[in-house]
């Protein structure tokens, strides 16, 4: 069973217009996503962005969390963000987990546009199964993930739709979808 | 095919000492929310505080989006906004959803705590199929719905669950989750 971990990459990223720009630390982006990858076993949940001042920032607001006064107000946001690490961006982020882990991690990215080549997450659900590497599925912010992100990695997955034509989910619920797609107990 | 509605409820809910309390309105809840609704076929996304002043706030933050420099800034955020109704309570919610169908609505509670009788999001799926009364799915903020609001549903879904004994996802992302369970396309 292969293990999962998650980056949030704040660059490069797309802006309204199709622009690569870096987008701002959002409070709530690490709170959500962080209680949705412990839900999930999701081993570490990584924050990208290579502003060092929201790092710092980042930084900040998880020791508030894990060793400030919302430690004992909040246990289990506490728990969740424990699992949070603070990166510089991809490249950085790959590094660290081979590092940790030992192995080359699979590069799953994820997109709400259509393409060529997409796997849908029950397929990528059932590889988890019987893979040994470590999955590392990347989350773009702003309008999304830059296509030299996407074009680096090894899985893309398929856009996540309902039955509309709509599907313009914030970051935050898109994560959690996925993260249930994959790991849910149905 | 029945249709699906979706109301937030800021009281009565449970803080975490257990108390009935109020919560405050998140504006992050309402976009997260209303933008998961409209992905997935939602009909009408209802935002319910006793508190009227909470009630001008919200009603202030979607004219921005639905009308003002947000609805040209951000078009499909426009679109998602539009499904929000707001709303005193759930009897309040209830009546006007009674008014606009004209059929008396199933109340579907959801709970991040296990007990007698829950039923799984899959079993709910399958009854929208072949039902055709309006579905109300009932989400609560801070520490979870009331025992008061619970008692009087006419499903109860079971919690959220990974491979972890941890479920202690945000409200956005639970309504996402349960969304994608209900209405998602495979």
């Amino acid at each position: 069973m292969a293990d999962l971990y998650l980056v949030l990459l704040h660059h490069p990223v797309l802006d309204k217009t199709g622009a690569i720009v870096t987008s701002a630390l959002t409070n709530m982006d690490i709170h959500d996503i962080a209680r949705s990858a412990r839900t999930y076993g999701v081993r570490r949940f990584y924050v990208a962005t290579p502003v060092k001042a929201l790092r710092v920032l980042a930084a900040k607001i998880m020791e508030h969390w894990e060793t400030g006064y919302g430690s004992t107000y909040n246990v289990t946001r506490k728990d969740a963000l424990s699992l949070v690490g603070l990166e510089h961006d991809l490249d950085s982020t790959l590094l660290t987990l081979e590092h940790a882990t030992g192995m080359r991690p699979r590069l799953v990215a994820t997109s709400a546009r259509s393409g060529p080549d997409r796997t849908p997450c029950v397929e990528l659900r059932a590889q988890l199964d019987v893979r040994r590497e470590p999955h590392l599925i990347v989350l773009g912010t702003g309008w999304g993930l830059a296509p030299e992100v996407t074009e680096r990695a090894d899985v893309i997955l398929e856009p996540i739709w309902g039955p509309t034509d709509y599907n313009h989910l914030s970051v935050r619920s898109a994560a959690a979808v996925i993260l249930d797609r994959l790991r849910g107990k149905r």
